[in-house]
């Protein structure tokens, strides 16, 4: 049974923190969304001096059944441990942009079909990779269920670790498959509107990729939240909805990254709707139905500058407006302490 | 005379750039604005590990004959002599901004209505502020191609010093009527298509405002771009006009802010087009001109979040991704570094 005790966020201090951003050397508003950003941190750690402690993103990655064929993937599906090598070796996109942003980088095995031996992967393995939804549920309930309460412990132990903000990302040959149909079935859009290029498909590549994904929702046609997750997968996906309602449990600022993460928020939402809360959106990704989604979401995104490759680079990218916008509250001077005339 | 000696960028390095980014280990394209920037900064310094250098913001402040009246700014005057000694304070928002993100900041008087004695200011004050170009043009010609000149140097200075890529920033109430005129002027729009809130005008303030400026127009109806930007000022305009002109011949990066930043931009390329080839937009003002503006230049901004403050802000605030850029050129592994199967 899954079950997280998440709280709204409190609103004792709006109004004392909306005074304080009011009162900063600058006019009414002129900060933007910094100032939107300060804040709900504000709110979040019930504070009008937020402090952003050990930033950190958390890489889950997962193999997918479907991914054998190569039909609704460019890349084989190899490319997922590959990758996940490529993250412990500090070569991947992730890594240069938490490097470039002094952000912690944690790489997790959701459930990859290669059995690694490197104790820089956290090992949360479910199984080699997740069955094919063409023809079964990618995964069991109960795996679901465990893939989520892994999720969960590992951002359990990163906070007690002293991190309070947060972002995840992931890695999966396939995964926008899974993604598509979660929105599809989540959202009540059809599966059509909800498939895109991935890593690179061809206009008429794209067309196939929906009619597949299309006979599996017909085949499937599943509504309950953890129904629509079991069935379509993957472990990865299931494990960020998992780390979401964590987070949102520890009163952690969340920084929401592309297609996949958000469609975990999908259905994290669905389980425990008060996990928005806590969510500060990265950016706009380059794939056609993250744009759809966020706007479900009321979702007005830090960033929207063509990104389309997922393993939380939209976060670890906008994680420095975060940290100005917590850096804007607590330091800016405000008008009666720079002696400044206000309007 | 004002004449500098700008290059066009070399596209001596493009192919072989365009090569190194495609071959990271990513989907073709998956960066998106990522990508750009890291060619364009490569092509500027035609190298193919391009560095940033001494990241800098050089702040220009100046008063204008029009804001004494207050007719067209909420804040009085005394607020630019006010915000410079915020700035040296460590209190405004660029101050934040700059420490947040590692950024150097330069503070210039370039005609504040007050007179400092603090050598935290760099001392380039062109007068006592502008005139008020309701009555006769806010500068000589000559104080305009002095400013200029007094602009290029302050950058030529601060790249001697080893900075390689630079911002600028404005301070100075009023200065937003002036930008509206310069763009009116420049890009032949009317003048009520070029003025906004600024530091936070009501409706029925914007509309006193365009009808003011109309008039200002109207009674000097200049086209050549020395005369537009004498007669309707500031003197920080005219600064950041020689600072861009300067860091173009130098082939450094320029990170372009908002609205008054790229009023001076419009003037500079007229004078030389070829200043566009060091630009990165920085972000797109909630200043309602500043769109159209970007939209004639053809630019896509970094960050779209609402600012409308000036200071340098956007810009400070995309520096980040500007870093993230070049180090994902000079630190991502390639498909064949990592063992990565391409598609």
């Amino acid at each position: 049974m899954i079950s997280f005790n998440i709280d709204n966020i409190s609103n004792d201090l709006k109004q004392v923190l909306t005074d304080k951003i009011n009162n900063k050397t600058k006019p009414l508003g002129a900060l933007g969304m910094l100032e939107t950003i300060a804040l709900q941190v504000g709110l979040i750690q019930n504070s009008i001096q937020p402090q952003i402690k050990k930033p950190s993103i958390v890489v889950f990655a997962g193999d997918h059944g479907i991914a054998k064929k190569g039909e609704v993937n460019p890349f084989p599906q190899e490319v997922t441990a590959q990758m996940v090598l490529n993250f412990v070796n500090n070569g991947a996109a992730i890594n240069v942009l938490c490097n470039s942003n002094n952000l912690e980088l944690h790489i997790v095995d959701a459930g990859v079909n290669f059995e690694f031996s490197n104790n820089l992967i956290i090992d949360s393995k479910i199984a080699l990779g997740t069955q094919n939804y063409e023809d079964q549920p990618a995964m069991t309930l109960a795996q679901c269920e465990e893939a989520i309460q892994k999720g969960a412990e590992i951002v359990r132990k990163i906070h007690t670790d002293g991190c309070n903000t947060i972002g995840f990302g992931e890695m999966g040959i396939g995964n926008t498959s899974s993604a598509s149909l979660i929105m599809s079935s989540i959202l009540n859009i059809p599966i059509e509107d909800c498939v895109g290029a991935g890593t690179g498909l061809s206009k008429p590549e794209i067309s196939k990729k929906a009619t597949i994904l299309k006979s599996v929702i017909k085949k499937h046609n599943v509504t309950d939240p953890l129904d629509i997750l079991h069935t379509y997968g993957g472990f990865e996906i299931a494990m960020i909805c998992g780390a979401f309602l964590a987070a949102a449990e520890l009163k952690m600022t969340i920084l929401v990254d592309g297609f996949i993460v958000t469609a975990a928020l999908l259905v994290a939402q669905k389980i425990n709707s008060a996990v928005l809360d806590y969510c500060v959106f990265g950016h706009t990704s380059g794939e056609q139905g993250h744009q759809k989604m966020l706007s479900h979401l009321n979702a007005t995104p830090i960033l929207n500058i063509g990104l389309r490759l997922g393993e939380g680079t939209g976060a670890a990218l906008a994680m420095p407006v975060i940290k100005a916008s917590v850096n804007f509250l607590n330091e800016m001077a405000s008008f009666s302490d720079a002696n400044v005339s206000n309007n």
